[in-house]
């Protein structure tokens, strides 16, 4: 279907129907078995290989419209796929398969004196619409996501990756039906019209229950401005690395090298580096060497442009710049209180660490600043579910509510409680 | 302050004020130890009992008129505090101060096979709003359970409350200067304007972080219409007991009659009483004469009218209904099926009860529905964080995201994640 050549009227009635469709399916399945849920993972894993040569077809239109519409090489690459990224899909399934299911987990069980036993069980959250860019694969891994968790799922994708969505798509509504499950479980949004987002935006009336914005700036400001349901907010990773007069230098090199350079386009890549004055002659040398050997690009603040010939002059703005890039902004800071305060200031409350062999230091970094995940001694690049062994994750919450840090299968489930009795009235 | 007094800006710039004070009172408290929040709530304690004749001198206020404005007998009943209110209030904060101090404990540990060390870590959500109505009794209660988890809070009662809600602030303001914590930390909306809910519903300019109201149908709807931030939603308590043909007649009818009758007017109060056809010869009468010896009126389908003259006829409203009051409808059901099934078309996600000795029929009404409290042989009535040993609450959540249930201190906290590394870089 093309926009154009739909009515807002049957875009209402559309995405109404996937509403409707979706919360009976979520009913469905929050009392399916973990076996049953498994087993549609592996039947859509076994498609997705199976049908590997149809998506990398559907993806070849999407390049080319890509390539017309002029996108910029790296939203190209971010579209591209090739048998590979398709395997590595199914795996990504598989891995998911083989998490343990969080449904009917008993999170905490106690007995009050009058006898009542309560416990407190892990339950989906119910619909998930998931708004996403133009990674094509996060149509499997959040469709997987949600099906691991027991929640059922409306996926819309960015429309540049529309046909190679729906193709992937096919895949796992293919496996809900090998395992007997309903395919309305995993939803895609049929139309690129921008209106659907609208309306999915709005809950359909009701019948959804939490949206997850995956992407850029622009589209996490859309859903918190317009949505009308819970959202679990993914904003941007501006991380910093802070590192302490205490630190040991190498170590300081490695670890602010490898949280910048390793994947610059990352969330949990390092923006700004925030170094003590004191450490400037022993650290400063062997840091911006590494990070030059690697291609960094240097923006210091005066005093570190004045040791550094090849750093460029940092302005505000660069403090408060999420590059994704090999770009590093520097500053140096008189001590921790003021490393303190410039995150506080400048963060996006997502991941920092702290290179110290201070205990102190540490301590007052863990305890005074609030961001989502804090190191000491470690890469902020480690800020990824899998590395902190939650398994796959749709990503990095850095609002408050509900979930924070990796959001995974488990954090995308509420609970119930279950009182156990013998006929015990309240006084 | 009246309304008429003041302009639009004048209240624009009032609550930008107490959002922008809200959110640096946070920061401190966020650090503050427990036993600062502890002398807090001591010291404010000891302040309402002090002041307990000028509270009940600004509630003579209040009631006088709350009467000339027409209010109902039960609204004044809600407004009205005598010394013995006063005193349970106090009683109250003290009971609060003896909860565990959530901020700091560490919910979870484990180590990476590369070192990591990880631990989650409990923090406060940070500036919450509260919306309540009448009752006064909520801003000493709302205050003290925010300030115990270490957040900020914005309170804003109902308007017929206002003096009386000036009054006990006054008391948690005195109670956080004497244990040097910022006076801002708990703050109450100065003005009635109902312009100043609308702003509060937009988050003063991200000052606040999530939204608690406390109310009836008309303030929940309106707060879920408008709010920018998230809420932790306390909808009616639409709760059901559902008495199956194998339940212990006896039984059946002391939990129906609990459950109803205890206390008609709290969110836990049973509204629907489900009964197995199978069960009707046996179970009906006892039930039925336990519940108009208390006082309870019947409104039942056909075959409960056939079987009980004093029984009114049930219309489909009746089902919809949470009636709050001594009334109680009634329906006759196939069989565990159809209890299941009128459950989720009517309920309201709050609590349901199961009277059975069957465990196959506790499994499935346990596993099947998807309200926050489900209990065995045990009445509603115990829908109630106190009850569950949860400590205070400031209700019951039926909404699915991040707190469901009891809403206690524990509850309105979030968590960051602390990493302890040695140098890890990630490959």
């Amino acid at each position: 279907m093309s926009a154009a050549s739909e009515s807002n009227g049957d875009i209402v009635q559309t995405m109404q129907g996937l509403g409707r469709q979706a919360r009976a399916a979520a009913a469905v399945l929050a009392r399916a078995t973990p076996d049953q849920k498994d087993a549609a993972l592996r039947a859509a894993a076994a498609e997705l290989e199976r049908r590997s040569d149809a998506i990398l077809a559907a993806n070849a239109l999407d390049m080319e419209a890509g390539r017309q519409k002029g996108l910029s090489q790296a939203m190209l690459d971010r579209l591209y796929l090739d048998a590979g990224r398709v395997a590595a899909m199914a795996r990504g399934l598989v891995e998911i398969e083989a998490l343990a299911d969080p449904i009917g987990h008993v999170m905490a069980e106690w007995v009050r004196p009058n006898g009542l036993r309560i416990q407190r069980v892990r339950v989906p959250l119910g619909v998930i619409g998931i708004i996403y860019e133009s990674r094509p694969n996060v149509t499997a891994d959040a469709g997987a996501l949600c099906l691991k968790s027991g929640n059922a799922v409306i996926l819309r994708g960015g429309s540049e990756s529309f046909h190679s969505s729906t193709a992937i798509h096919a895949c796992l509504v293919a496996g809900l039906e090998a395992a007997g499950l309903p395919p309305a479980a995993i939803q895609m949004v049929p139309t690129r019209s921008r209106d659907a987002v609208g309306l999915l935006l709005r809950g359909l009336d009701g019948c959804v229950d939490v949206l997850v914005p995956r992407g850029g700036k622009n589209l996490i400001a859309r859903v918190q401005a317009d949505a009308r349901v819970p959202v679990i907010g993914h904003l941007e990773g501006l991380c910093h690395v802070y590192v302490h007069a205490s630190a040991e230098p190498a170590m300081a090199a490695q670890l602010v090298t490898n949280a910048k350079m390793r994947r610059t386009g990352i969330c949990g890549a390092a923006e700004t580096l925030l170094i003590d004055r004191a450490a400037l002659p022993t650290h400063w040398a062997p840091i911006a060497e590494s990070l030059l050997a690697a291609g960094c690009e240097l923006r210091g603040d005066p005093e570190i442009c004045a040791l550094e010939p090849r750093a460029k002059p940092a302005s505000d703005e660069d403090w408060r710049t999420e590059y994704l890039d090999a770009i590093l902004s520097v500053r140096t800071v008189a001590g921790i209180d003021e490393a303190i305060e410039h995150i506080a200031c400048y963060g996006s409350g997502h991941t920092e660490a702290i290179v110290a062999e201070d205990a102190l230091a540490v301590s007052r970094f863990f305890h005074d600043l609030d961001s989502a995940i804090l190191l000491h001694n470690a890469s902020t690049q480690f800020a990824d579910g899998g590395e902190f062994g939650m398994g796959a994750e749709i990503g990095i919450a850095t609002g408050r509510i509900h979930a924070r840090g990796p959001v995974g299968a488990e954090q995308l489930t509420s609970y119930k409680y279950l009182v156990y009795g013998s006929g015990q009235t309240r006084p």
